[in-house]
C-alpha cells in the first residue's frame, strides 16, 4: 500500500477521504461509578488490556485518557515479531501486515575512510534471522495500532469505548477491604473532566482494580508510592518522521549511520512507501542541563540530518512530527502497590508499560514491552474476577514483568551506548571513532531481543520446571510458544499451530502424539484424553464450570506426526470432536498432523518421536510446561497451582 | 476463525453483538436525475463494476437494488483462485483468506461394493495444483462478498452507495443521440421505488451508459431485445445451507458423493467451522414439468440426503438457507444493445452475470464469471468516461466475456452431466452405476476451469498476437497474469509481483531485464526507460495528461534477474525512480529482483533470461502483450490502437 504521497493524513489510508477517517470519539456520557477494572490511559498497555478484557462480556472495564480522543500521529512505531504473534491472537494482524512497512534488512554505513567526512555503505544484514518467527518486523504509527485495539474493543462482547478527556486525579485504596478474594471495590479514584464542554467536573469511580497506563510521569505510579530508578542519561536525541526528497540509496531500509564527526543516525522507512523517520544523535549534554533548555527547532535536527548524510543531499517536505528526548533507562522495583513488608497483601493497583520501565526508542521495544505489560495482566485479572484463580494469581505479574523489563533495560543501556559511544573503540586509528564492525555484530546477536522473542519467565506457579523440557525441546517453557506449520486434519487445511491461541483467556494443552498408531485406544493420546475426559482429577472436569463448553477453559488439541492421510477423524477420542454449542455441533479443528511441505513440527520444534508429550501454553501465548503424556498427576497438580 | 457455533448470523462475525452488525443501509434520498453509469443490481457482477468505478470521483456512478437493503444469506458460496486474485487488486483478499473457508483437498465417495446402499470412500485429490495460483480456492456466503464489495465502495473516492428498493421499470435509448464520442445522456431510465415509505414513487434517471446486473429474469435484457438461449434441462437439485451433527468423517471437505440408487450430493465445507452446504440431485422431472410443481421441502431435502449418506447418520439442527432449482445453461448472443444489422453503433447498454449467463452452480462458477464481466467492464467505461480511450474501445466487453461465458456453459454443462448420469458408464456391474474413477479424473483435468485461471482473451485491440510470446513463455498472452514472487529492491521486502496490479484503471508494463548488466547505460531496460520517458511515441508521454503523475496511465515496473543485493537502486534510471505528487517524493516501488528463495520468476515464468522483455497487462490483469524489450514500435501501436 502507497499512501502519504501528498502529505502524511491520519488514520485509515484505505478510506480515500481523509475527513471521512473519523476514528471515533470515545463514550460519551459520565463515567459509571464502579467497575471491575479502571484503566487509565490509552497507551499500548492500557488498550491491549482493555482490547482483553473487552473480550469478557461479564467484565465492566473503563478506561479512561487524558487526551480529547484517538492518538493520531507520532510516538512509537516498532512492532517487533513477538508482538505480531499476540496481534494475531487479538485477530488483526493481517491488518497491519497488509499497512506496515516490513523491516526486512538493516543496512549500515560509517566514514569513508578515503573522504572522511563522507559516508559509505559498510554492511547489510537480513533483519530477521530465519524460522524466528511466522512474522516480520514492521513498524507502523503508533496511532495506527492504537486505532486496530480501539476497532477491536468496539467489536467485542463488552463493546468498549474509552472515556476521553479524563485526567486523574487521585486515587485511594481502603486497606480495610483488602487481603480477601471478594474483590470488593476497594480502590476509590477521582478524575477531573478536561474538555471544554465539562471542563473541571470531578467524577468519582470505584474499582476493584486499577491499572495505571498513564505514561512515564504516571500519577498512579505516584500515588501507590513507587518511583523510576535508573540514570538520567546526559545525551539527547532528536526524532522525526518527514517526507523528503533524498538521493541516499537506503531510505527505504533500516539504516544506522554513524559519521566521523557528526554523530549517529538511524533510519526508519515507514508505512506508505515515502515516509521515513529519522533519529538523530544531539551532542552530549552537561551535567544536570535539560534537553528542554536548547531550544532545538526541527530545523537544527534537519541541518544536523544533512550533516550526517554527507555526501548524500536530503530536501526536506513535510515534518509531520518531531521530538526532541533525553535518553533515560529507569525502571520500578515493583509493578503493584503491595510493599514489602507486606508481601502477602493482594494487589489492587497496577502499573504498566511507560508508568514502570521507561528507555530510549532506539531498540524499538518501548511499545512491544508494553503491549506484552497489558497481555500478561489482562487474562490474570480476568481469570481472577471470572472466579477461575484466587486472587493470590495477581502477584505474579509484578513478578513476571518486572524482570523483564529489568532485562531491556539492561539491553537497552547496552545497546544505547554502541550506538552513542564516540570514543569506545580502539579499532578505529583515531581515537574519536567507532567499531562499525562490532555494532554489526553487536546487532545480529542481539536479534532475538530486539524481535521480543528473547523473554523467558522464570519458574513460579504459571511456570513448570524443566524435567521434561527434552520431550520438546524447541518450545522452551517460559518462553512464548513458537508457533510451526501444522495440517488441520479434518478439512487438509494448512495452519500454523501457534494461530489457535487466540486472546480469549484460555489455556491450551498441546497434546503431540508418539509414535505407537494414534487409532489404537490405548495410544498415549488415547490414554490423555480418556484421563481429560473422564478422571477426577481432570483439570478439564474440574475447572470447566457445569454448561459451558468442554473447551472453554482449557483448550486441548493433538498433533499427530503421521500425514494426515494416514489419520482418520472418524478413529479419533471423542474428545477431540468435542459436542458444543446449544446444538451440540461437533468441533472439528482439535486435529492435527505435521506438515512435511512447511516444515515437519516435530522436527523443527524438537518434539520427542516415540514418546510425544503435552506443551502446557498460557492465555498469552507463553508456554508454561512441557511434560510426558501420561504426566496425569503432574498435569492436575500444575493447575492446581494456580485454579479453583 | 470459528462462529455460527448457536445458529447463523448474517453479517460480520468479527462484531460480538449480531445486532450491531449492521451492513449499512444504502443511499438515502432520490436518485440523481442525470449519471454516468446507472447499474441495475446489487449481485457480484453489478458490485464488482460499482466498486471499480468508484475508485474514479470523476464518473458519477449510481447502483440501485429491488431489495430492501444488502443480502443476508444464501445464494452462492464458490471464491475461485482467480477471484481471490481479483479480490486482492480490489484490497480485501486478505479479509476474504480469514473469514472463509479454505478448499484443500476433495474427496470421492461411491458405493460400497459389499453392501450397495453403503457408501465408502473411492478417492481424494488436492484441490488446486500446486503453482496454479498463489491464492487458495475458498468458499464463503455471498453476502459477505457482497459486505467487502460494499465497504469498498464506501471507502473509494466516489464513496458510493447503494439505492436499495428500487425495481426498475423500462429504459429506453435514444437512438438519435448515440453514434459518437461525446457520450450523450442517451438512456432514459425510469424505475419504481418498492420501500413502504415510497411505494409507487417512480424515479426518472438519466444515464450515459446502463448495466443491467439484474439476475437470470433481467428486464435491462428483456429492454434491449436479448434472451438467454438453450436448454431447460429436465433435472432438479436441493441446495440446502445446514447446522449439523453427522458421523460421515468428511464433511469439512468438499466430497462428491455418488449413491447406488438414491442419486448424488456434493457436500461444501463452509465459513466458521460449523456450516456446511448440501447439493441434493432430485430425481429427474418430465418433460415441461417444473420444480417449483413438487412442492418440495426442506424435509424433502433432508430425508433425500440422509438416505444418501447411508450408513452415516445426518442431524439437521438449523437450516439458515435453502432452495429447489432446475439446471439451466443459458446463454445470451450477446452482452450489450449494438444489433447485429448495425455493428458499428455504439453500445449504451450492457448486461452482466445471471442476465446474460445462467448454468448449474455445481461447478462453483457462476458467482465467479460474473465478478469477471464487472471487473472487464469497469475499466473499460473508466478508460472511456474518462477519454482516456475511444468508445469503441467497449465493444470489447460483449466480444470478450460473450466468448468466455459460453466456455463456462459448455464446461458447465459436461460437468452437470457427469454429477448426474446415473446410467452413464460401461464400467460399473449393473448398468446403474456410475464411473468413480472416471469422474474424478475429469475433476483433476477440469481444476484450471473452476480455479478460474483457464480463461483466455482472442487477439483483438486489447489483445497482441503471440510473436514474442516464447520471451515470456508462462505469462500467456490473453491469460490472466500469472503471479510470483519477487523481491523490492530498494527495501529488499518479498512481495507478489502481480499484487502490484491494482484495481485502479491502470496499465502495466513489466520489463524482465536481460542478461546484460542492468546499470550499463545501454542495456535493454536503459534504452526502453530512455524510449518511454523520453520518445515523442512514448505511450507513456502520449498518454499521461499533463500534471498528473507519470505512472498515473501506464505503471511501468523492472524485474531483473540478478539478486538484489547485486543491484543497486542509485545506478537505475530515474524512470524507474519517478518523482510524484506535490511534493515530488520518489517512489521506491518499481524495481524488483528475482527471489531466488521462493522461485525464480524468470524460470517459472519462462522469461527468456537473454534477451528479457516486456509484458504488458491489463488494468483486470490480463496479459495484453508480450514484445522485446527494444519492442518500441509495436509498443508504439499496441497502446494506439485503443488509446487516444
Amino acid at each position: 500500500m502507497q499512501f502519504h504521497l501528498n502529505g502524511f493524513e491520519p488514520g485509515d489510508p484505505t478510506i480515500a477521504d481523509p475527513a471521512r477517517r473519523d476514528a471515533g470519539s470515545g463514550a460519551s456520557g459520565p463515567l459509571p461509578q464502579e467497575v471491575d477494572v479502571l484503566i487509565i490511559g490509552c497507551g499500548p498497555a492500557g488498550l491491549t488490556l482493555a482490547a482483553q478484557l473487552a473480550a469478557f462480556p461479564d467484565i465492566k472495564t473503563c478506561i479512561v485518557e487524558q487526551k480529547p480522543g484517538p492518538l493520531l500521529r507520532g510516538q512509537a512505531d516498532g512492532v517487533a515479531c513477538r508482538t505480531m504473534e499476540m496481534f494475531e491472537a487479538f485477530g488483526f494482524s493481517e491488518r497491519v501486515l497488509k499497512e506496515a512497512c516490513w523491516i526486512n534488512e538493516t543496512t549500515f554505513w560509517k566514514p569513508d575512510d578515503r573522504v572522511r567526512e563522507n559516508i559509505v555503505r559498510s554492511g547489510r544484514v537480513q533483519d530477521t534471522e530465519d524460522g524466528l518467527s511466522e512474522f516480520p518486523h514492521v513498524v507502523l504509527n503508533q496511532a495506527r495500532v492504537h486505532d486496530f485495539y480501539l476497532d477491536i474493543m468496539r467489536k467485542s462482547p463488552a463493546a468498549l469505548e474509552p472515556y476521553y478527556g479524563r485526567r486523574l486525579l487521585d486515587l485511594e485504596v481502603d486497606a480495610t477491604l483488602s487481603g480477601d478474594d471478594v474483590n470488593p471495590h476497594a480502590v476509590t479514584v477521582r478524575v477531573e473532566r478536561v474538555d471544554a464542554a465539562h471542563e473541571g467536573q470531578i467524577e468519582t469511580i470505584k474499582a476493584r482494580y486499577v491499572v495505571g497506563c498513564d505514561g512515564a510521569r504516571s500519577v498512579v505510579r505516584k500515588s501507590i508510592g513507587r518511583a523510576l530508578h535508573g540514570d538520567s542519561a546526559n545525551r539527547a536525541w532528536g526524532v522525526m518522521d518527514v517526507l523528503a526528497v533524498t538521493d541516499f540509496p537506503d531510505v527505504r531500509f533500516k539504516t544506522l549511520i554513524q559519521s566521523a564527526k557528526d554523530g549517529s543516525m538511524l533510519i526508519i522507512p515507514r508505512e506508505g512507501g515515502y515516509l521515513f523517520r529519522l533519529y538523530i544523535e544531539i551532542d552530549k549534554l552537561d551535567a544536570g542541563e535539560r534537553v528542554s533548555n536548547r531550544n532545538i527547532t526541527s530545523d537544527d535536527l534537519i541541518a544536523a540530518a544533512r550533516r550526517i548524510f554527507n555526501p548524500y543531499k536530503l530536501d526536506v517536505k513535510q515534518v509531520p512530527w518531531w521530538s526532541v528526548y533525553e535518553i533515560g533507562q529507569r525502571l520500578c522495583d515493583k509493578f503493584d502497590d503491595v510493599s514489602a513488608d507486606n508481601p502477602a497483601r493482594l494487589p489492587r493497583v497496577f502499573i504498566a508499560g511507560d508508568a514502570c520501565h521507561t528507555h530510549s526508542p532506539k531498540a524499538g521495544q518501548g511499545m512491544n514491552v508494553s503491549m506484552q505489560d497489558g497481555f500478561n495482566l489482562g487474562w490474570k485479572l480476568a481469570s481472577v474476577l471470572r472466579k477461575r484463580s484466587p486472587s493470590a494469581l495477581l502477584h505474579t505479574y509484578s513478578a513476571e514483568r518486572q524482570a523483564i523489563a529489568k532485562e531491556l533495560i539492561d539491553f537497552d543501556r547496552e545497546w544505547a551506548e554502541v550506538l552513542s559511544s564516540a570514543a569506545k573503540s580502539s579499532a578505529t586509528a583515531d581515537g574519536n571513532g567507532f567499531d562499525p564492525a562490532a555494532t554489526q555484530s553487536y546487532f545480529v546477536r542481539h536479534g532475538r531481543y530486539t524481535a521480543g522473542t528473547a523473554a523467558q519467565y522464570q519458574p513460579s506457579i504459571l511456570t513448570g520446571d524443566a524435567t521434561y523440557q527434552h520431550l520438546a525441546a524447541g518450545l522452551t517453557i517460559g518462553m512464548r510458544l513458537h508457533s510451526a506449520p501444522v495440517i488441520r486434519v479434518a478439512d487438509a487445511k494448512p495452519i500454523h499451530l501457534g494461530h489457535t491461541v487466540k486472546a480469549d483467556g484460555r489455556w491450551r494443552i498441546f497434546a503431540f502424539g508418539g509414535a505407537e498408531d494414534p487409532a489404537a485406544p490405548h495410544s498415549g493420546i488415547g490414554r490423555l484424553c480418556h484421563f481429560l475426559a473422564d478422571a477426577p482429577q481432570s483439570p478439564v472436569r474440574k475447572f470447566t464450570p457445569a454448561g459451558e463448553d468442554i473447551d472453554s477453559v482449557i483448550d486441548v488439541r493433538a498433533i499427530f506426526q503421521q500425514s494426515h492421510h494416514d489419520l482418520a477423524v472418524e478413529t479419533m477420542p471423542g474428545f477431540l470432536l468435542p459436542a458444543k454449542g446449544r446444538f451440540g455441533l461437533r468441533d472439528y479443528e482439535k486435529i492435527f498432523s505435521a506438515d512435511r511441505r512447511s516444515g515437519d513440527i516435530f522436527s523443527t520444534r524438537g518434539i520427542d518421536r516415540e514418546r510425544g508429550c503435552m506443551v502446557v501454553v498460557r492465555p498469552d501465548q507463553y508456554v508454561a510446561h512441557v511434560l510426558p503424556l501420561d504426566g496425569f498427576e503432574q498435569l492436575a497438580a500444575f493447575f492446581n497451582g494456580f485454579m479453583m
